[in-house]
This record gives structure tokens, C-alpha cells and sequence, in this order.
């Protein structure tokens, strides 16, 4: 059989694995590859295959006729060297696109065809449109709430399970929309200074301008080797990393990296995601945070119990006990939406400082006190009490301080973006809403989370009073050309909604 | 504004427009570009950006930090020279894609909505995964006819429209499916041998084992400017070229770009794709076949009449007249599956070859016939006759061998595979089914339609009786490692079902 010699290339594809070969190697001809073409990359030693997209070069200074190449990443994924011996061969198509097919034609699929989705998934047999055509099929008729169970049994049986060896493990997880929302940098302290055990991996911002990820980043190293995660947790009952390091449910990463540039957005992925990321994630007890609001992910009580319904089908059937909180997401909560301005308002939490944000510290208690009463020594009803008191003795800002120092501190945290902009009242009156999702975007043009200190400071809440040239919000960037789109869009659409004193007053 | 000089890379990437920036050009860092993002490439002259997708490069070999690469492709179609200078920025979204959105979510679309689609598909802006969300989403629960009509119509109306300047331009179409069925070939010569004009633009194979323009190009060149086009239309009433050239409908190719790799498989998508082709290429008339078999793309008699109705309703709201014929559509047509093996078929029956398949003969007449009596001159009912009548006096014959010296004759015509296995019976009996799903893969896997010489010739047909050990069919391929694949599945599957001589002669 023809070898071909490895080289590396020095082209980065990002996530896809792409193979470089020259059209006048032999093998081009007789085995008739052809651009685009998806292929498996075998080694002598029996390892898996990688498949990659074929790119056919014209250039001896890229690739000769006798080499392959691969790029750095796909190097390491594979465990290669350069100048290793490999053979190459056309991939077949995934087995398991037929019962994608089958979706799409409007049929129920069996745990069986969700498990060997989600296997050639992670093993990178599908292409990107494939996954695309899984989603928008899963997404678009929705899926039965036992299809939901099958693909989040089959995306924790694909990737790696965490055990912490202990028998009260407490996770929570908030169904995003919200901006500024940050609760989670405050529950964790609050929890792990009562003493549960709370191993918090995060995600980072899919389509929010921040994930508790990109925020704790700001504080300390948040990408952590498991057994490093492991001797943090001893030490200090918790911590808050990036979940991505672990492995878990790895078809997840794939999922989002489709879903995430087609704004998909979908109940059914959306459970079976967070569901199979805490169970791979060890977790015993989870709480689930459904904010409703007009421009919330969740806009009406009933649409948040058909979710609270299939979280517990699905949670109930895998051992793991929910407990879901319906809460008031009408607006941003705290006041800094990004990861800079989200760190200051967290530590002004901890810190007890009275210009703290009181909406953010509220929920977080609140929060943390649910949290706290899985703890079978708490009584009912008082977990508020228990987390408030722990909160303000300083035991919670003292334990985020060694979970930080034990994850390994930033020394040069990232700073706030030098552009600045503010953003004013038109008219005297007071806020009758603001608009999360218009907030959001205008957070995430301006930069964030790629730039750690872009973002928007809100100055003014709903039912504040303003009058005409009061700042709204600053708009803080790293880079000119997001500052300037940060700053259409909110010359388009400022978000907020001010209405006239005189008819508030007559409405009073 | 930091401008770019272009350079040439020698990387095929096929119908993806791809760009090489350095890792070290300053736009990296000041604008924030990743690998994977979308970027719009402007030169000076005002032209329409092109939009491509961002590798970034570690090597000034390949590519220096001043210089933006795009592969030769890309070149030709933005219409720019290597060292011109070129400005770039990030892409945005298409508008389109929140019409998609709400496709998923299972709204119907306005005509307005698929307009922009296509506008923004043609203009390069969906990247591959969006255009797999539109082609799912439209696929799952299919489209209200209103939507069919909208989409056809908004796939004519961003390409060109062809324009023969005579109030009666027949077409023929068949809904895939059947192998071997290369009606095309001789239903053209005989139309345009009575005087009828009949610009015949086909396809390429999707996912069959060949198109008519891959088989026509066995015999004559298919890839022919529009000028050219015109001028054997006038001289000779038809041409049989390839439909791609004539940048018609055009959001098409990007549609098939993707439901290709997918095999997907929709009504709707289907009946938007064919008569947006017609209309664009200039029909007036129209003739429709569907056949149906249990193999066929079509099963049943009230799913061919639900489509007939679909296309009637879109064709009469464009100004087609259509007429649906419905086949049989139980096995292959004619002998040969694969382009050399049907350009045999279709030379025995116009050169009235009394071993000439029957079956194609007796199918092709009677199409002729239809499409004939579209000529208000030709009598209700007699136009099989005259179809007959032309065939046989051999000015079918004539009349293709004119276009085919009006196209450019293919004077080194591609010969049959060299690598040949014959599949024979394995018992005595009659032949009860022939799976066209089974035999077009093995012709598929046999090479067929890259290379021309590759498929199958099929020695037996149903109804035929067999002693174990005759010749079923041939396989033909030019590559060992297609030949292999093609000899596997049919040792699988040989496609054929025989029953014992016992039983049939108990049913007799």
C-alpha cells in the first residue's frame, strides 16, 4: 500500500481537520480523490483513524507529491510526528445519517440511532453540514420527551464521566437570555463556604456576550487537567472552571459549533445539553434557573413549566434530582453585562460594599439558599437565611479568594476597553423596560466576550426615574471597528423604554 | 484604510471561496479576524465584495503578513489580477437568515422572504451549514404550495433568463431515479427533426450514476457559451448541453452543493429546482415523467398525482404548460447504466438496430409523441406515430448526428472500463425485480459518472428466464479501488430477484 510522509502545515482551520495533498501524488489519481472529499488518515500503529477534508495542492513548497499534510491540531489530536509514514483511504459516510434522514422525515428515533449519532459525531465522521441537517431536523418538529432522555444518555455515553466519590454533589445551571446575570460567581462561594460540594464547570458565551467561563477568567486560569480539578475540590469544595477541559459529553461541542453560527435555538437540544453536561459532570442535585421575561429566553409561565416538566422527566430517569426556580428575567441583572464589568459587580457582592448591585445579590441568595437546602441537616425554608449569613460574615468573598488562588490567579487581569461611549435619556420620564436581547447584541458588537473588557455598564434600571441627557449605559470597546458597531446599533435601537413623566404621573 | 496585496495559492478547495491572511498582518489583531470567519474582500473598482472564508497562515511561504491569498478560483471569479490591492472586513450575517429562522420554527415564508434567500445565497453570503438549515427546514414539513411557487420564482428571478425568441420551446424532464433511462437522447433528435425548437439544457448526475449532459458528453462537447448555444438552435431546432453554463437559476447549484453530500431528498426542493430551470432556460411547454416502481423515487400512483398537481399549480402561475406522463418505473431503462454503456443504448436505437433495447425504444417514442402533439398542427393521438415514423426513416439519426457536429464532436470518445465482473444467477428461474437503488449504487461505486466508462450493463430484465450461472449484468469500472467497492456491494446484494422455475410454474 502507498504511504504518504506527514508534514505539518502551518494553516489554521480552527476546528476542522483538513489534509493537504498534492495533485500529483499517485494516490490522487488512482484512488480518485478529489477536493473536499472526507478521508481517514490511518497510522502503522493501529490508532483510530482521523478523518479530515482533502485539500489537493498545486504547490511543492506547501506539500510535495509524497506527503500529507495536516495542520498543528490535527497533529496532536492524532499523536503524531512529522515525517511519520501514513496511509489514506476515502471515509465512508457515517452509518448512522440514515436515521438523521429518517428525523427529517418526521419519525421517532430509538436510544439506539441517538447512540450511534452521537458516536460518529465525536468521532468526526460527520461534516458540518451533516450536523447541521441533525439539529435543524431535531429542532424543527421538536423531539418526543423519551428522544430528548435517548440523546442525553447517548451524549454523557460518548464522552467521559467525572466520579467525586461523594454522595451530595450540587450543581445549578441558569437557561441563559439574561445578561449580566453572573449569580453563579456568588452561589459557588456561598455553597462551598457552607461546605457542599460544588465542582462548577461552566460553559463559555455561545450567543450571550459572557458565560461564567469568560467571566471567572477575568479572576484566574480557568482551563484546569482533571486532576488538578480534583485536588481543588478536596481542598476547597468547589470550583468554577471551563467544562470544555473535561470532556464531557463531548457531542455537546460539536452541537455548539453549529448551532452557535445558525443562531439555533432549540427546547429539546437545550435540555438534553445542560442535562448531559451535569450528569457527566458528576453532579447529584442540580438547581435550574428559568428567568421569564418579554425579551427572556422563556417569555411565559406556562412555556417555563412545559421546560420545568421535561427537565424532570429527563433528570428523573438519569439519578439526578432537579429542583427548577422560576425568576423575574425582565431585564439585565446586576449592572455590568461583559466580563470586566461583570467581576466588579460580583466582587462588590462578596465584598458587602453597599453600592453593590442589589438585584444580582438578591437572586444569588435566593438561589444559594435553594441550593442549600438539598443539604439534608438544612431545614426548609431556611437556606435564604444560611446563605445571607454566610455572605455577609465575609466567609463567602474569603472562599472565592482561595478557590481563585487555588485555580491560579491572574495576575494581569484584563482591563475595562479604553473606547468609551455613554449613552443618554432622550426625554424625562421613568424605564418602563429594557430589552435583554437588544442589550446583549449591542454587549457582544462592542466586543464581548473575545475582549474581556468590553461590554455595557448600565447606570439606570426599570423603574428608575430619568430626565432628558441622563446616561443610560456606557458602552466600553478594545477595537475601533466594534466600538463603531456597538454604537449603531444602539443609535438604531437603545433598548430601553422610557415613558413620559406626565403619563406615568397620570397613571399613578 | 490597510489594504491587502493578492496572491495566488495553489490550493484547491473546491466551490469554497477560501482566504489566507498571516497570523502577523495587523488587520489580525486591530479587527479581531479568527479562523473560520467570514470575511468581505473589496478591491478599488466598486465591484461587489467577495465573500470567502479565513484561514490564517503561520508561514510567509505560503502567504506574507501584506498579502491576502485566495486560490485561482476565487481570482477568476472576483475578476482581479495577483498584487492588486484588496480591503477586507467581517462579513455580516445575511438578513435572510432570520426568514430561515422562522422556517424552522414552522412558519410559512412570504414571497419577499425567499426572494432575499436566494438573493443572499447567490451572492455567496450563506455559509455551507446555512444553506443546509434552509434545505432542512423546508425539507421536514415541506412547503405550502404558495411557497413552492415563491421559491421557483425567486430562483428565476436571481439568475439569468434565456430567451429564444419563439412562442413554442418544449422541454422534457424525468423525476430521476430510474437508470439507465436516457430517453433525452433520443426524444431530442426527433422533436427538433420535425422542426419544433428544443433547447435542451440537462444536468449532471446528483446522485445517480449519470446525467444526460454526462452521457451526451461522451459523444460531444456540453460546455458551451450561450452564443453558441443560440447559434445551434437556429441552425439545428435543439442542442443537448450541459444547463450549468447558462448561469440559470443559479441558487440551485448552491442548493445541490449541499442537499448532494446530504441526500436530501425533498418534494418541494425538487419541483422549485426543475421548473426554475425550465422557466430560466426559456420553455414554453413542458412535458413531465414520472415513473413509478417500488425502487423508483415515486411508489405510488397517488403520490405521482400529488406531485403532478404541484407542478401544474407552479407551472400555471409562471406561464408553463405542463403535461405529467407517468411510467413504469419498476427497473432500469434500456441496458446500460453509466455514460458509455448508455450512449451504446441510445446509437442501436437511432440507427434502428433491431438489438436495441425495447424498452428505452417504446418509452422514448411515446414521450416524443407527447411532447409533439404540443404542436397545434399535430393531431391529438398521432404523435407517437410520427415519432415512429421519424425514428425509423433515420432522420432521427441525421438530425443527432448534425447537433453533435454543431456541439464539437468528442473525437476521442471515452471506452468502457478495463476492469470487468460479470454477476450471474445463482438458481434457475424468472426475473421477479430489479432494485434501481441497488444497481445505480453499484455503478456509482464503479466510478460512474467521473469516469464515463464505468457502471453496468444489465444481460437480463424482468420477466426473462434464468439457469443458475448466466450473466446477470456486467460491471465496468477504470479504477481498482471503485471496481472493489462496486464488486462488495453487489456480492452484498446482486440487486436481482429471482424466483424458482418451481414456483413460477405453479403460478402460471
Amino acid at each position: 500500500m502507498t504511504t504518504l510522509k506527514l508534514r505539518k502545515i502551518a494553516i489554521d482551520t480552527y476546528k476542522e481537520n483538513v489534509a493537504y495533498l498534492h495533485r500529483d501524488c499517485p494516490l490522487y489519481h488512482t484512488e480518485g480523490f478529489q477536493a473536499l472529499n472526507k478521508i481517514e488518515i490511518w497510522d502503522g500503529d493501529g490508532r483510530a483513524p482521523v478523518i479530515a477534508v482533502l485539500n489537493i495542492v498545486d504547490d511543492e513548497n506547501i506539500v510535495a507529491p509524497d506527503e500529507l499534510g495536516l495542520c498543528e491540531r490535527t497533529f496532536r489530536q492524532f499523536g503524531v510526528t512529522e515525517g511519520e509514514s501514513v496511509s489514506i483511504n476515502h471515509a465512508t459516510p457515517p452509518a448512522s445519517i440514515l436515521a438523521v434522514h429518517s428525523k427529517i422525515a418526521g419519525n421517532s428515533l430509538s436510544a439506539d440511532d441517538y447512540l450511534n449519532i452521537c458516536k460518529d459525531i465525536v468521532a468526526n465522521r460527520y461534516s458540518k453540514i451533516e450536523i447541521a441537517a441533525f439539529l435543524v431536523g431535531t429542532a424543527e418538529s421538536g423531539l418526543e420527551r423519551e428522544e430528548i432522555l435517548y440523546l442525553t444518555q447517548a451524549m454523557v455515553a460518548t464522552g467521559e464521566t467525572l466520579d467525586w466519590e461523594e454522595s451530595l454533589v450540587v450543581d445549578k445551571h441558569c437557561i441563559g437570555g439574561i445578561p449580566g446575570n453572573r449569580t453563579t460567581m456568588i452561589v459557588t462561594p456561598i455553597i462551598a463556604a457552607h461546605g457542599m460540594l460544588m465542582p462548577k464547570t461552566s460553559s463559555r458565551a455561545i450567543t450571550s456576550p459572557a458565560g461564567t467561563a469568560d467571566t471567572m477568567e477575568v479572576l484566574a486560569n480557568v482551563d484546569l487537567p482533571l486532576d488538578k480539578l480534583h485536588s481543588i475540590l478536596r481542598h476547597q469544595r468547589a470550583f468554577i472552571a471551563w467544562g470544555g477541559t473535561a470532556k464531557l459529553a463531548p457531542a455537546d461541542d460539536f452541537f455548539i459549533s453549529v448551532s452557535r453560527p445558525l443562531s439555533l435555538d432549540s427546547s429539546s437540544q437545550m435540555i438534553a445539553s445542560i442535562l448531559s453536561k451535569k450528569v457527566a459532570a458528576g453532579s447529584t442535585h442540580l438547581l435550574i434557573d428559568i428567568p421569564i421575561g418579554p425579551s427572556a429566553k422563556v417569555k411565559s409561565q406556562s412555556h417555563a413549566l412545559k421546560l420545568r416538566k421535561m427537565f424532570e422527566y429527563v433528570g428523573d430517569r438519569m439519578g439526578l434530582e432537579i429542583d427548577v426556580v422560576i425568576t423575574d428575567g425582565k431585564q439585565p441583572v446586576g449592572r455590568g453585562i461583559g466580563p470586566v464589568l461583570e467581576v466588579r459587580d460580583v466582587m462588590q457582592i462578596l465584598q458587602n460594599d453597599p453600592e453593590a448591585p442589589r438585584d444580582l445579590r438578591e437572586k444569588s441568595l435566593q438561589l444559594a439558599g435553594r441550593i442549600l437546602e438539598f443539604d439534608p441537616d438544612v431545614r426548609g425554608g431556611e437556606g435564604y437565611k444560611l446563605a445571607c449569613n454566610i455572605l455577609e460574615s465575609g466567609r463567602a468573598l474569603d472562599k472565592m479568594q482561595s478557590i481563585i488562588k487555588a485555580q491560579g490567579e491572574n495576575t494581569e487581569p484584563a482591563l475595562l476597553g479604553k473606547l468609551k461611549h455613554t449613552v443618554t435619556a432622550l426625554e424625562n420620564g421613568t424605564v418602563e423596560a429594557i430589552d435583554n436581547l437588544q442589550m446583549a447584541k449591542i454587549a457582544r458588537l462592542a466586543g464581548s466576550p473575545m475582549d474581556k473588557g468590553a461590554g455595557v455598564d448600565l447606570h439606570k434600571k426599570i423603574g428608575d426615574q430619568v430626565s432628558q441627557g441622563d446616561p443610560l449605559y456606557t458602552i466600553y470597546a478594545e477595537i475601533n471597528a466594534d466600538f463603531n458597531f456597538a454604537k449603531d446599533s444602539s443609535d438604531k435601537n437603545n433598548g430601553y423604554r422610557i415613558e413620559s413623566s406626565n403619563q406615568t404621573s397620570c397613571q399613578t
